[in-house]
C-alpha cells in the first residue's frame, strides 16, 4: 500500500503544562499487517489524563514515551486489511492504535466492539474511564446504601460512572466539578445530590465548608481521581472505616515526576493523614486499571446494558482531526472539556 | 469492706511527655460488688503507648481520661468477691482495671483466664498487643512466602508477634528497633533476618539505605505501629502492591492532638505519598484492634499454642509497683523497656 497515515509524536517531554511544540504531526507509510495482524483505519481516538505521566521521563506505573515516538491512546476503527481470522475488513474494533490516524496491531491485541452500542461508548463510559470508575466504587469503594460518597472532575469518564453507580445503590452523591455549567450536568444529567464548583473556593478551607453542609453525615468514599486541594478539603470529612480508592491525580500530572501540588505547603499535613488513617481506621488503595482486566468482562455484562437503556447516562466532548489533538488534550489537562475527551479522526 | 485499694489518677494533661505530677497515687474505699459485678485484686497491669492517647483531651477513637479519673489499663488478677455465677473467688481474669490494685467489674466485660499459661501473657503476646499484630499482619497484611516484611519497635509485643508469623509463613522478616541490645533479641530471640538500630540513624535517608542494603527485593508490607522516620525511610522502598497497616504512631504520641511530627517539616511529602499509593498501587489501612475482637477466638485458637509450646517468643518487662507505673509509662513512651511492659502489684 503507498497510502500515507498521520501520526502525532512527542517532540519534546513538556516542563509543566505540554505546549504546541512537544507534538508534532507527521506523515507515516501504511503499515502492511503480518500474518496475525490486522490493519485499522482509527475514527475516533480518545484522549486521557494518563498520558500526561507518559510524557514525563519518570519512573511510573508505564514506560515513558520516548522522543520521536508516537503518543499513546485507545481508538475505535474500522478494520481496513486483515491478516487474521478474528477479523475482516469492515470490523469495528478497539485498540491502542496511538495518537494515529491508522494502527497496525495483533488480532489479539485487539477487541471487537458490540455493534448494537455507539462506538465512542468502547472509549469512555464502556471503556477505560468507565471500567475505572465501576472498578474503584465496587471493589474498593465498597458503597453501602445511605453512605455518603465524594468524586472530583464529576462530569468526566470516571467520575461519572463512579456518581451514576453509587447513586443506584443508595449512597448520597455529591459532585466536584469546574464551574457552574459543570455542576449543572452533575445534578441534572448524572442525578448527584448535590454539586461544588472548586472553582468558587481559593483553597481547601473554604472547599471543606462548603462540603460539610451538603454532606451532613460525612464522607464514607472519597473517590480520588484528583489530588490536591479536593483530597485535602475531603480529608477532615471522612468517616470512621472511611474508603478512598486512589486512581489518579491530575491535579499533579503537570507538576513533573514526582507528582508536586501546588496546594500542599503546609508540613504537617503527612503526620495528619497518617494519624486520620488510624483513628478513622480508613482503607486507600492505590490501583492501575490495566492490572485489573480480569473482570473487564464482568463489567461490560454489567454496564453495558445499563448503557443501551439510557439507565447510565453518557457525555462526550468531541474534537475534530489528528491535528486538533494536542490542544484538545492540553484543554483536558486543564478542565475545558466537558465530558469525555475524544477526537474524531475521519 | 474496710479494706483500702490505691489508685492511680490522671492530675493534669501532659504537654508533650507525661511528667511525674501528671499522675496522682491516690487511696480509694474498696468497691463492693453489685449483682453481676467480681471483685479483683489486680496481679499484675499492662502499660501500653495508647494510654498516652487517652491523656490528651482531642478527638480519638476512645474518650480522654478526664482530669481525676483513673487512668486506663487491663489487668490480670485473681477474684476476691463475686456477685456473678460466672466467676469463684480465686479465678484468675482479665479485666479493664485501670491504673489499680483492685477493680470491680461486671462478669460479662471480664474474661477467664487460661491457666496453663502464665498470667501475664493475657496482657501481651495472648492480650491485645499481640492481637494486634496477628489481626494487622493476617487481615490487612496480607502476607506472602518469598515477600519482605519490615516492622518497628520489633523487640515489643506487638512486632515482636508481627515478626514471627510473618517468618513462620516464608518472609524475609527485618526488624527495627532502638538500639543494638534490641538489635540483637531481635534477630536471636524472635528470629529476625536482619535488624536496623534506628538510634544509629540521624535522619530518613540514612535510615533508608541500611534498609535498602537489607531488603535487597523491595518491601512488601510495612507494618506501621511507630510513624515518622520509619515510615520515610520505608516509603520510597515499597514495592508494588505493598501493603501497609496501621496500628499506631508512638513517635507522634507526645506530640499532641494532631499528631504532629518533628521528623516531617519538607512540604512535598503529602503529595509523595498520595503519588506513591497510586503507582505502586498500595492497599493502606488503618486499624483499631478493639474493632475486631470477633476474631480474638481464631486468635487465640491459633496463638496460645504456640506461645505454649514456645514457637513463640515471650519477652516482658515488669516494673514493681503501682507507684513505679508513671515512671514505666513515660520509660516505654521513650522506648527504655525492653519486651512487653508490665506492672506487678503484688
Amino acid at each position: 500500500m503507498t497510502e500515507a497515515m498521520q501520526q502525532i509524536t512527542l517532540a519534546a517531554r513538556p516542563v509543566g503544562a505540554p505546549k504546541d511544540s512537544d507534538f508534532a504531526l507527521l506523515d507515516a507509510p501504511l503499515p502492511t499487517p503480518k500474518d496475525g495482524e490486522v490493519l485499522v483505519r482509527v475514527h475516533y481516538m480518545s484522549l486521557d489524563p494518563y498520558m500526561r505521566g507518559r510524557m514525563d521521563d519518570a519512573k511510573s506505573y508505564a514506560a515513558p514515551v520516548p522522543i520521536g515516538g508516537v503518543m499513546e491512546a485507545g481508538g475505535v476503527g474500522e478494520v481496513i486489511a486483515s491478516k487474521s481470522d478474528a477479523f475482516k475488513v469492515g470490523d469495528m474494533t478497539f485498540g491502542m492504535f496511538g495518537w494515529a490516524t491508522h494502527g497496525c496491531l495483533p488480532a489479539k491485541e485487539m477487541r471487537k466492539l458490540d455493534a448494537r452500542l455507539p462506538v465512542t461508548t468502547a472509549l469512555g463510559v464502556l471503556g477505560m474511564p468507565g471500567f475505572t470508575g465501576w472498578y474503584g466504587l465496587m471493589e474498593l469503594g465498597r458503597p453501602k446504601e445511605g453512605e455518603t460518597l465524594v468524586v472530583a472532575a464529576a462530569t468526566g469518564p470516571v467520575g461519572s460512572m463512579v456518581g451514576q453507580m453509587a447513586k443506584a445503590r443508595g449512597l448520597r452523591t455529591i459532585a466536584i466539578a469546574g464551574g457552574a455549567d459543570k455542576c449543572k450536568l452533575a445534578t441534572e444529567k448524572f442525578g448527584f445530590d448535590a454539586a461544588i464548583d472548586h472553582r468558587a473556593h481559593d483553597d481547601a478551607s473554604s472547599l471543606r465548608r462548603a462540603l460539610a453542609e451538603v454532606a451532613p453525615k460525612g464522607i464514607d468514599i472519597y473517590f480520588e481521581n484528583v489530588g490536591g486541594k479536593v483530597f485535602e478539603a475531603v480529608l477532615p470529612l471522612m468517616n470512621t472505616f472511611g474508603r478512598i480508592p486512589v486512581c489518579g491525580m491530575i491535579a499533579g500530572y503537570n507538576a513533573g515526576a514526582l507528582g508536586g501540588n501546588e496546594q500542599s505547603t503546609v508540613p504537617d499535613r503527612l503526620p495528619m493523614l497518617w494519624r486520620s488513617i488510624l483513628v478513622k481506621q480508613m482503607s486507600i488503595n492505590g490501583f492501575i486499571i490495566s492490572n485489573h482486566f480480569d473482570l473487564y468482562p464482568a463489567f461490560l455484562n454489567e454496564v453495558a446494558p445499563l448503557v443501551a437503556t439510557g439507565k447510565i447516562e453518557v457525555l462526550e466532548d468531541i474534537a475534530e482531526g489528528l491535528e486538533n489533538a494536542p490542544r484538545a488534550f492540553m484543554g483536558l489537562l486543564e478542565g475545558r472539556n466537558v465530558g469525555k475527551q475524544i477526537v474524531k479522526l475521519i
